[in-house]
């Protein structure tokens, strides 16, 4: 019986596509590409497929209990968790794709990062009013306290880029605590009221599940110290965006960097985008744009592909439950 | 006799004065604080110095012969080069502290660096009209070659910094074109015609002098490649910059930022405020808010007193004729 992978990705280029057709061929399984808004057409071959690689939960729905493996292509698989009947059976394999999007996320960090600490959003201000004001205290990377909550891949990385520019030590929290390179330190998510108020930046990069919605309370910005700075990537649904408002406005943070937000997109009579020394960008940190995170998701794909065929478990396998 | 170090610095802390007075103290020097708007009241004191550490031409000229040496606290002493009249002597040394902004415009030039790749002067208008836009096509720090036009203290920690975030292989160009770390690469300046069509990014940390006046001509910018981007912190004079405002109207240059520009303050009605995709900040990358900077200034300015006193050269003695 042919093994078939169908692979729905619209912005796959030859190159990619040779290297997966080659990958799959050597073991054995045919692949064949769609993009999304030919999922329709291709159903009926959907449906025979034992691994679907894609970022479309219409892809999925037209799988049979055939499929064995769902592999999407983004790094966030939380509505793939909070659907279970999406999937043809409750057996199938999810794996995301979270590796991918380390670089152009950790290089949106280190550029808000710095963005924040040299006050871009004031000066933005002060040049669009033309004015030619340069005095307001700028701070370097290498004389804050960094925390990064999600000590994941992105985080992780974040965490390597910022120490490679001298910024130390970069402190972690995650579920567990465990240490993890290149953290200096990694205290678990119970600890977090201790290790806010040593912040002077709160990097958030978490998944998006039950366990870390509204995870940023009010309580918890008042816990960081006077002139703090938050940035989010992870999920808007991680912070409380009212009390957010309220601490830029008041002035005890000095600065936010918003990727991510609460609904999406953000209406435009959201008080978000008028906070004081707000950053908004539109969920770009991570998208699809950059020729090196296409790369990236196909190399892991392919690499996960040979765990599957060789039985091993998949490196980005999801959990679920956990719904990472 | 008593030898005198005047001090004319208006942001020493308590500490910082400390730090001053008590290597001036082990050398034999007895030294003295001032801030520029006493320089009027000092006068008397200053004309008695030996060694004056400063960044006010005021305060220079109310040196006597006896003043063997000039320390000035900024990194570009151009006007100093400009104007020997200020002088009491011509024997008199000149030295700058140049050194003690390689972080902060690292830092600076590396957000804008990431600034441009990631397209956020288009990304600015568009959250300004409060728009869900977010597929403009980025690039990562990883996929580009950088170059830098000047390659000294300033243009080295950039490419310190960028190669440690993945940037390779990163050019340097300077007058000699000797070989320098961390560059992988350094080109003479009579070569940059053959360099220019190969750079993706063109950093320019040049020092003001008559030799890089107008160095980056409109024939230049048009060897770029098309989409290429420009970032200068150097001098504005070194731009033709009717011809960056045409190229980036054009496309040609996908964007450009400027923390200098000619002239400063940029009058509100000129043109560049209003050019494609640039990023203007007010002089800002070097200034004086950041407290590293102010750190590495009196450092640097202690390890020259050593030197001084023991009869070293002095480490960022300045070439007048170079202007350097």
């Amino acid at each position: 019986m042919e093994r078939i992978i169908c692979v729905c990705i619209e912005w796959l280029n030859d190159q990619q596509k040779r290297q997966i057709q080659e990958v799959a061929s050597k073991l054995g399984f045919d692949a064949r590409f769609y993009v999304n808004d030919q999922v329709e057409g291709a159903k009926s071959r959907i449906a025979e497929a034992e691994i679907l690689f894609a970022h479309s939960p219409e892809a999925l729905q037209a799988a049979t209990d055939r499929l064995k493996w769902y592999c999407c292509s983004f790094a966030g698989v939380d509505p793939y968790c909070a659907h279970p009947e999406w999937f043809p059976t409750q057996e199938c394999l999810l794996s995301c794709s979270s590796g991918a999007y380390d670089e152009t996320i950790g290089e949106h960090l280190v550029m808000t990062t710095l963005m924040l600490l040299r006050r871009m959003p004031e000066y933005a201000r002060i040049t669009a009013e033309r004015r030619w004001e340069n005095q307001l205290p700028i701070r370097s990377i290498r004389e804050v306290q960094i925390g990064v909550l999600g000590a994941g891949n992105i985080g992780s990385e974040y965490a390597r880029k910022v120490l490679s520019l001298g910024a130390r030590p970069v402190i972690g929290i995650s579920r567990t605590g465990a240490p993890r390179e290149p953290f200096d330190q990694v205290f678990p998510i119970a600890q977090l009221d201790e290790v806010l108020p040593r912040l002077d930046v709160l990097v958030m990069a978490l998944p998006g599940t039950p366990e870390t919605q509204g995870v940023l309370t009010k309580d918890r910005i008042a816990l960081l110290p006077e002139g703090a700075l938050v940035i989010n990537v992870g999920r808007g649904t991680a912070v409380d965006q009212p009390a957010l408002i309220e601490a830029l406005e008041s002035g005890h943070l000095a600065g936010a960097a918003l990727d991510v937000m609460s609904p999406e997109p953000l209406p435009a009579d959201h008080p978000l985008w008028d906070a004081k020394n707000i950053l908004i960008t539109p969920h770009v940190s991570g998208n699809m744009t950059m020729a090196w995170t296409r790369d990236e998701c196909v190399r892991l794909f392919c690499e996960d592909l040979k765990n599957y065929a060789s039985g091993r478990p998949l490196a980005r396998l999801v959990d679920r439950t956990l719904g990472y």
